[in-house]
């Protein structure tokens, strides 16, 4: 494919040392190479979540059968709280709906999240808490530390889906005292997509049993078997791992460790505010709210979104459509994670000016732009 | 890694080609390029089954997801009829014992399938009816032509696992009537893990529904959509695809139907008739009777398969062990899948006489090879 | 290696489609493919350089060998006029002073190219007149088209060194009347480097002979046959050709031709202007004089070019020190070559702003990028 | 392309991880990545050579540049001596013809090496003597050391062509007292082709000047700066070197080192001896005497060579055909070097038996493979 900019989000741009990591023709499962990049992947994703102590687990497939094997700690009829700020917070009840659960459901209008107040109000108890770090669909970023440390109350089990955030925002799960934390490869670990990873506290690792309401290809009580075995230098078969994802993502481990995850997550902060500063130079609204803007994804009010989007594709960036219903045909997404820099920011305020003018917006020359550089000069970036 | 031969039941030895066609570091799964190679992915595993008028799909998972997701086709307390060849026929067990059906099952012993004679027997209808072309336990080869149509006066829906068998034996399954085969992107098919591929026949699709014991990743009901936008040119989504692995199979697929799909089918027999012609040979004894010998797996009896199995190691060959579990620390499968050629099976047995002779068996040199050869020479290849 | 952009002279950025197409490990110089893919080089060589009579050679080295084996037409004693406009003009000299020839050498001083006055002014006859199209020591174009009419009465063969031009400016070799122009792989084409391309007259082609002042390796008398050879799909063997980087070399000029050659130069002239507007917008002065502003190579006055360059990298963009003797340590090379658009030219200009604010320049934010957005807003790019 | 077996002369088959490493899409030759890899290249390559007091040397291209480099040591009228074993030891005749030298030449006849009497009969000085480790026309091994323990009498400076032995034959430079050696990447080194590696000796050092007859492109003059200012960390420009070559190079020094060069010979010579057991086998002629035959190169004597040699490609294994004017169509070359390991011998003479077989050959099945099973057998390879 041409030099296109993917700014998407997910799957992104992927460095070509973690693409390339994956151009092996002759490993299986049981290779000694692939348990050992499994195992390294395995340690990297505790460093990236800060919790050398958790269980690590990677699967077979997307963030969404992440969030699906959470029916491995339910059983039949057990009240399960949804904190949705978006689309892929309603995910959690669409999944949910398939099984026998008793179900309560929180839900922020577009560009907010649920209320720490509204949580506090509970007196309910929960089997499980779910909430979404950062919302795809909008951008939203969630206080999942502060909600956890509500939750911790009312609540067996807490889960923060960390897809659209894992390595692009801070994440302390351990410390934070939440259960599980997830993300997909393809997402700001910069992979390509087809493996799930999350990591699970010593306590909810041990309530895993063989009695619970997930199936056979997402039943972590089995799984557990198979990461144990990896951790301990052996290989072990459930179903097929993605072995070169996993090669990929061991690569992508290394050179997030070689960059640091708190510089990493610096990296996010400022490639966002790039982009987020030209944005408001163009006079555009950003859907997220002050206080819930995240590093990974910015969600963008247009009228014409997508004229939008295929304009900035003919200047050779991709990024991605809306997909709230609430704000259907109003919006666009733009996906900053992952390997991205300050030059792939410019690149986008300049091309993101150049359409708005093709579409007889009234803009100046470099209107986005100085924002932008207003920012990164003002902060010696 | 090394030049090392990858003689595995799955993931197998890789083609470059196929392998280099995922080098994509810009593509989501809304770029046109993927949507194209999705397309040419899903009509290419039409052409390997040879059932154009099915219905195609790729999960993001492994054979197993699509195993699975055949209870997209069932509802509470449905029976279904298992015919279990082995491990993998055990199985559809494992799995559907996870849900709430009537299961009957037939079992053979190790190296034997099922009679058909059992199965005219039965009186019962069943919802589905599932078996294993293939079963990689052992390499023992099922008649599912024969089954089907015997199958068709007892059940709804008829399905074969080709995961161990598709593009490496012929599959028919429009002609033989066969509602649902799948496989998984790693076996015959030659390319990386991470991808299962179904084809099902447009009276089991318009079966689908929204009421079904699927959970939500493997429901197939959801996944039609997405199939249909993009065989209309159309990005959809519903949970991310394997963007990378995609773009490999549609270059699979594209030598595939270079080579003619009967004479890949024809590789495979040779590829196979090679080893065991050594393996006769060498006076070692195959798991499957005769009249269950498949192209792409060959289990074999050996008194130390561990010893045996890093002895070809050490010679740059990987086997799989075995997994039966009568025939536990008895036996080790090799597998013959994907893009092998003469030489590989030269090279493998080889290397199995040397080993056997380092093992103190009596082996005269080129005891097996010479068998192997003349097979060879008879059929002039 | 990090996502750092190559703003360089050669190499530079390279398509991961053209670098991977290099991916092949099993190719000998006689495969089939191989000689597929250099006769498909071959002739997309002509496309480019607009000449389809011409004769192409791939020899395996860099652009300096095509210089050097300008020998293969010479013999002791004979006159050669040079005309030079920087150090690779110079090149020429310091080639041709290794041999027993007669120069005449013409000099441009930096930032200028040698007056077509002063060579219509020429009395004596030459064996051969030399001359760079662009100067990669200064970005100077040079108007070859006039220079080879002039050329035409006082030189038996006349030829135009294209290493940094060919593909990214205009060079129409058989219609300007120039006997052999040559490029590199690792320029405009955008492939990795070690192989030089040229393409010959048929008049200077039927002048080849055994008797010359060449070397062996680069004797063109003895390519001739290896490349005539290649065209009629036969392989032949000199030496042992650069046969990976001929793999990528197809796959560029396959893009090449998608592209088109004009559409590809006009995109080379949008990114030069576009960094150029920037520049002065910055204040800073181009070392190329209105007349002489390349597609391809800009260079920089700069007071602190080592501080600028490492500024630069800091930021993610590698730009070339410069190598005039005259201009040392006073300004900067910028590359714009190959597969770059407009993203890599924003990312560049804002990069530049914020290292000349870091060295306490006195630049406003956005005072370069407003400049640039200028010109691409005026031109619809 | 497939997966067929590339047993040539050079280009060779490539490890994949060597390949890879090349898959650099943004290193200029003053990228610290490369200035590293080059660095690591040098020293791997006096580790090859066991020299590790001399001086190393990339050049851009192949090995005939490297063999006419040595004019970088001659002058006019020079005396040279040419010791030759076949076509490349001819080429030193055909290099050394286009300059102004004397030279003396003693040949041998096909599939042998000039006699060390002969060599010590001499009476005469010379400036330089020139011999070949592997005549790659024949496979013939000369006695390097002891011819240089001669030469060292009657020569200032000793050249040994290691292009089709090093890493392959054992070559103690240093203590053998030879003052060049050389390779080219693409033999037993294993990688893409585009570079000439020399290790030369202090003393021959030290007597590059600028005076010589070399021209521009191979003058060791110019480039020993640029070899030094690499080994202290620095970039340096000459003419452009082949970057991703040396990407390559350096990881395949890398798996050198972890082979251990010893180790390396040893399987090189495991491989050569299995597959000419087998050739023995099938009473087929050895180019070479008992006491010439290589590691790296086996010539054959066969009736109908293209026959043969499309008889083997039909079965997925390239070979070469032969090159020797008094063996014209008489013979054809298997190489046997770089990655290769028992599995590609098996592969190869079973081969080699179903073609000639083919052929009409009064061959039995497994004839040949037994003897080479027997070579194993033997050895407990």
């Amino acid at each position: 494919m041409s030099r296109r900019l993917l700014m998407h989000v997910g799957p992104v741009t992927i460095d070509n040392d973690v693409l390339s990591a994956g151009l092996v023709n002759n490993a299986g499962f049981a290779s000694p190479e692939f348990v050992e990049a499994m195992k390294y992947a395995l340690n990297g994703f505790l460093y990236t979540v800060k919790s050398g102590n958790y269980m690590p687990f990677i699967l077979p497939g997307s963030g969404t059968l992440a969030m699906e094997s959470m029916t491995s700690f339910l059983k039949p009829n057990d009240s399960v709280l949804i904190i949705s700020n978006g689309v892929f917070g309603d995910r959690w009840k669409n999944i949910f709906s398939r099984y026998n659960l008793n179900i309560d459901y929180l839900k922020a209008p577009p560009g907010r999240a649920v209320s720490l107040n509204e949580i506090e109000n509970i007196k309910k108890h929960y089997r499980m808490a779910v909430m979404t770090h950062v919302e795809t669909s909008t951008g939203v970023r969630f206080d999942v530390k502060s909600a956890a440390g509500i939750l911790r109350n009312i609540s067996d089990i807490i889960v923060a889906d960390g897809v659209a955030s894992i390595s692009g925002e801070n994440m302390e799960a351990d410390k934070w005292d939440v259960d599980v934390v997830f993300t997909a490869s393809q997402k700001a670990l910069g992979a390509p997509p087809g493996a799930a990873l999350l990591a699970i506290s010593p306590e909810a690792v041990s309530e895993l049993n063989d009695v619970s309401l997930s199936g056979f290809y997402n039943n972590l009580y089995a799984w557990k078997d198979i990461m144990t075995s990896i951790l301990d230098n052996k290989s072990a078969y459930y179903t097929t791992p993605p072995v070169h994802i996993v090669f990929s993502l061991a690569r992508a481990f290394e050179l997030i460790k070689k960059e640091g995850i708190d510089e990493r997550i610096k990296r996010h902060y400022i490639v966002a505010e790039s982009i987020r500063s030209g944005i408001d130079g163009l006079g555009l609204e950003i859907v997220a709210g002050d206080d819930y803007k995240s590093n990974t994804v910015t969600a963008v009010m247009i009228d014409n979104p997508s004229e939008f989007i295929s304009g900035l594709y003919s200047k050779n960036i991709e990024i991605a459509s809306g997909v709230v219903p609430e704000l259907k045909d109003r919006y666009v997404r733009i996906g900053h994670m992952g390997w991205l820099n300050i030059n792939d920011a410019a690149a986008t305020v300049s091309a993101m000016e150049r359409v708005l003018h093709e579409m007889k917006y009234n803009i100046s020359p470099g209107q986005g732009l100085k924002r932008m550089q207003e920012f990164l000069f003002n902060n010696n970036y």
